[in-house]
């Protein structure tokens, strides 16, 4: 009997990193409570269960999930699903390197021709098709010896994100190589970008060979890279807690983007998928609001258990304490009811309640973030 | 010994309707709790004890409460002076002839010279030295057996009041006769008002010999007359609840401005007295707003017990309910934050308040009402 050759997309193994606290979404989203254990969208889901669901038909089971280890509970219960050989809890925070290269690390020791996709817990992404087609072709190319994020076409000259310089075209369906990767630009920087059609939007998600990834941090952050494999090597043993421990706060923190996608870019090891789902980085409420609306005029979105009465109101309510809401001729308000903590502003300064937070911080109200 | 003269003071006995629902108070002001309980003016003290307070100087002890029996405990609760013999309990409400008449004969009966005066007790009064001022000289005036009217100096051209048309000086510090009563006018007629210096806003208190404002009833309105003398018969002995109940309900619902102080007018029988302390009909947030502001611009009022966190935002907050309020940006905003039910509108639609409480009794959340 033939051993059948394995398919590149068995090979597959999904992390979502989840973390971030989300203050501009505060008082809904908290410390205890990030953005990703919300259902920002109205589906009836959380961010979280959102993005596990995405990655169902192409991962299955085959998913990692990196949080806080404050969450675990929370996660957990969010995901039935997910394994708990699959969860990697972190002491505090390390950035993304740190968070992905240890599951990278984890997952290639497990299975040394694993292909990682990092799939962000907090993404909001509506034509899951156009999602998994680009992911499927990502995972071809990556086979091929290559780090591929996804580049999202532009519709608009965004100030709000990273941009890739594609290169030229590879033997795939869609895929270029990546020239560069740039920061997020000024208005006219971004209009210049997208004028060129040689820009995309960096979405942040990369899939690559756990090996691949690995050697480029090992060059890039050898420290780092002997940190994460130092305990990804103790993983799967008893000795697990004591290496996590002994070793997690000592890694660097710095973005992935800076350890390994814009070094390994200079080495044209990095290609780019192109792709159209509509996606959104949901950072604030105006843009929740937004995206509830789908561009409506005059809507007001309700996002929880709220009995509502609204006479021509337009903008956001979210509220979670099952009481009677009256908003009466307001436009692009935003109304964020918990039990604990009222927000009321409206779209044009949805931005400032980062700020709000920080004054909050800065009182000693540190039970309210 | 000779008996010394009584004064007029000494025969003054206040009476105090404390009624109405405040729809456009909702969720503060609930039928259960209408806008007389609530500390509208920062003062630290309900409407109602203020104006129990603001009659002290006059009446001391000798003040009567007309209210609605479900208000009962929570009257007597804020008024722990008031003598329980002068509370009238109204089992449902029959408009203002049918509750001043009534104090007015439980009082004549009690003491035939009686001088009432009626003051509701949801009005915000700020300057209670001119008001007690003003009581003084209705009182004289009252004595000489007139039914006495105190009217506001207007200080523009409002619409939201009826007004008084001063007759002939009266041989008094500063009282007139009273011409005629006019309805609430529209705005070219308010300003003609206004500029004749011949007319007042009629704030709705009377003062009047008991016996005299009964006399005019019987002329008016017989059938009440009759009612409220039976009820008062039976007030101070054992058959008070069951004439009550077999009574009151058929007691005609009637203003007292319709059923006794204009067709007493048409006989010569009413004064004005002339004041210029400030006076509210606190009857919407935007007057409250405006009330506690002290027409300074941008500020915000805050009301209740709420912890508050403002960036940049006017109007008014009402919080009893120990949370975080945050608003941002926000210009003559009204929040009104109450256990269950939140309110967000703006100066502007403060009016509206009214029928949305409309729609909600109509969509069966009498709960909330």
């Amino acid at each position: 009997m033939q051993n059948p050759k394995k398919n590149n997309i068995d090979r597959f193994f999904a992390i979502i990193p989840a973390g971030g606290s989300g203050s501009r979404l505060w008082p809904l989203s908290r410390a205890a409570a990030p953005k990703f254990l919300h259902d920002l969208t109205g589906s009836g889901q959380t961010l979280l269960q959102d993005t596990w669901d995405r990655l169902q038909p192409l991962a299955k089971a085959r998913t990692m999930v990196v949080t806080g280890d404050i969450h675990a509970r929370a996660v957990e219960e969010q995901l039935p699903e997910l394994d708990l050989s699959n969860i990697i809890l972190e002491p505090t925070p390390r950035d993304s390197t740190a968070a992905i290269g240890l599951a990278a690390a984890i997952l290639m020791l497990r299975e040394p021709d694993v292909i990682i996709g990092s799939f962000a817990a907090d993404h909001v992404i509506l034509d899951e098709n156009k999602f998994q087609e680009a992911v499927l072709e990502a995972v071809e190319v990556a086979a091929t010896g290559l780090i591929v994020t996804i580049g999202l076409v532009p519709t608009e000259a965004s100030v709000a994100f990273g941009y890739i310089q594609q290169g030229e075209p590879l033997d795939s369906k869609s895929a270029r190589s990546v020239k560069k990767f740039v920061e997020k630009p000024n208005i006219k920087l971004a209009q210049e970008y997208v004028d060129s059609g040689d820009y995309f939007w960096n979405a942040g998600m990369f899939i690559a060979p756990a090996k691949l990834l690995l050697e480029v941090l090992a060059q890039t952050e050898p420290e780092l890279h002997a940190g994460v494999m130092k305990i990804a090597l103790a993983w799967d043993s008893k000795d697990r807690d004591q290496v996590m421990s002994a070793t997690w706060l000592k890694l660097k923190k710095i973005a992935i983007d800076y350890a390994i996608a814009e070094p390994a870019a200079l080495q044209n090891l990095v290609a780019v998928v192109p792709a159209e789902f509509e996606w959104h980085d949901v950072g604030d409420f105006a843009s929740i609001a937004e995206l509830q609306s789908q561009g409506r005029k005059g809507n007001l979105a309700v996002i929880g258990s709220a009995k509502v009465l609204s006479d021509s109101s337009s903008g956001i309510l979210v509220s979670y304490t099952n009481r009677l809401v009256a908003l009466i001729g307001l436009e692009d308000v935003i109304v964020v009811d918990t039990p604990d903590a009222l927000l009321v502003t409206n779209k044009a300064n949805a931005q400032k309640v980062k700020s709000l937070v920080e004054a909050l911080r800065q009182s000693g109200h540190s039970e309210l973030l």
